[in-house]
């Protein structure tokens, strides 16, 4: 019988995992039906910035805005506890004079040619399992 | 510039993947849109199971079959090198019964009254990148 409980976290709490996180994994309504990938991610003010390759399947959300639920999570599979925080909102492509110069997402591959795509924080929530 | 390389895995590596892990990233249409949620699962054959709180957001898929996307990844982000694979299929409630009794999903949370739920294994790809 399990003992762990359930917190939801405040969003000051949640945006600052979220800060300290550069792994989520996003959700989204693909050409072949719901499709889940991991993606390296940077956060400023209230856009999630990430960068795809542009031949790659997350590219296809560029034209937007596409409503997707991004997830982040930390999980100790041992001791079953962890937190995660989920963001909702439009994601798009945006421009690169939108990122500060300091904010600049690593695709999982450096192959030439990506597009940056800008995710607006429109809800923002998390939970802790203790 | 990257030096790193994409590689896709064949069936067999995959799905040897796949049982070596415990925790996966299942994307589904919600009510409230597309969704993300972290699992815990175990395989048995062409199934994926899955145990649920029964007044869960998860627990919406019950009536099924919807088909749904199911991610379970291994990142080191300082190296940024990793695998994932990714299941394909139809995921509905399933009886108790159809399950060995070795092969019994823990819930995230242990609240008493789960469901198991059943996603069959369709389409099984995978990628390293290293």
């Amino acid at each position: 019988m399990s003992t762990r409980s359930l917190v939801t976290l405040d969003v000051d709490e949640a945006r600052e995992l979220l800060m300290t996180a550069g792994v989520g994994h996003i959700a989204y309504e693909s050409r072949r039906g719901v499709d889940v990938t991991p993606v390296n991610y940077r956060v400023d003010g209230d856009t999630i910035f990430i960068r795809t390759v542009v031949d790659g399947t997350l590219a296809e959300l560029a034209p937007g805005p596409e409503t997707v639920a991004f997830l982040v999570t930390y999980l100790d599979r041992l001791s079953q506890t962890g937190w995660s925080v989920k963001v909702r909102g439009p994601i798009r492509a945006v421009d690169e004079t939108s990122r500060p110069p300091a904010v600049d997402p690593e695709p999982w591959m450096g192959f030439p040619g990506t597009v940056l795509l800008g995710l607006t924080i429109e809800e923002l929530t998390g939970r802790r399992v203790a």
